[in-house]
């Protein structure tokens, strides 16, 4: 299977990085292919803004949904975007790891959303293109967290309890696209685990892992 | 009244640059004190990394909760951290204006979330000071925002009913600090909207401004 990695933290010797390294060697173990953004590491750009489009409709006015129908349509996004929405359409499953900072993912991988899963390369609103007619239907997304907070606390809407809707805003907007979402793996109190803890889970990560 | 308005958008022309000019020029009309960080404008750093640190408290390994909690303590947070700080001493109420994009607030207001409302300055979970407890506590914010969605399939959770609590896990981070939500602002079908609507959305937000 082709499998995409979007790794988003500032600290490669983090938790976080510690299970994405765990899921590269897991995934290429079983044969599966690989490719990795570590968004910190390759310092995406980290804003939607003009420099996204490398010819505008309307110079005059920056309307984000407008350029972005337009640079899909004229395949005139920046180099930086289409490399990610070249790995993309390679993969069969995206993988999102990321620790929860106030409640929601990382701005940087948000600016990751805004900027690849633009109008017209991940959606049509206009032609009625999103949910089950996203044109990223067929592949799948994951994701991958930690968690300051304790499982209970921690802000979650769960539809059908089977843990593919964790974090709604996330799911909803991945789901918009047309990904099918697996369950998310999770790990919470991040910030106090024992070396039993994070045994523990780095072994239940990796059973989902073979699983994929 | 000091008011400190947070401004995201990349296009001074759009819908969200006219709210934002409309509020500087009431809220002074009505004699507040106005101080505003234009996001884009001001080329506000878009990544929480260790930038953000005069000096660390542990170089080897960059964790966030760590070095924000010591850069309060010995004021050695980076100098345009420290300017939107005091910002937020200054005021009495905090507007955020913005546009909904993928569910919830742009990056780059989410990462001047993650490196302004920091551990130590915002609040210190580790001595239970959140929420009523948290630092920011005494002071206000609102919402002011823009959805090409419909109210009625916008992601919300209203509480009671009364507007504060949309967008729960923004508004749920800014109470985590202390500060009391006000009703939020929204104007939907933003990309829609006919000349009329867009008179009347304006002579709302001038009311809702005015009572301020």
């Amino acid at each position: 299977m082709n499998i995409f990695i979007v790794y988003c933290h500032p600290e490669p010797k983090s938790l976080n990085g510690a299970l994405k390294d765990m899921a590269v060697m897991t995934l290429k173990e079983n044969r599966h292919q690989i490719k990795i953004s570590d968004l910190y590491g390759m310092k995406f750009k980290a804003t939607l803004d003009r420099d996204d489009f490398l010819q505008m409709e309307n110079p005059e006015r920056l309307m984000p949904v407008t350029e972005q129908f337009n640079a899909a349509k004229t395949n005139t996004f920046s180099s930086d975007i289409k490399e990610e929405m070249k790995k993309i359409e390679w993969a069969d499953l995206i993988i999102f790891q990321f620790p929860i900072w106030y409640e929601t993912m990382p701005a940087l991988l948000k600016a990751w959303f805004e900027r690849i899963l633009a109008h017209g390369f991940a959606h049509n609103m206009l032609e009625g293109k999103i949910n089950e007619q996203g044109f990223l239907k067929g592949k799948k997304a994951m994701l991958s967290f930690t968690s300051g907070g304790d499982k209970e606390s921690f802000y979650k809407e769960i539809e059908g309890g089977d843990g593919t809707n964790l974090l709604p805003p996330i799911s909803k907007a991945l789901r918009f696209t047309g990904l099918e979402m697996m369950e998310a793996f999770a790990v919470f109190n991040s910030m106090q685990l024992s070396e039993d803890d994070a045994k523990k889970c780095f072994d239940e990560y990796k059973m989902v892992l073979n699983n994929i």
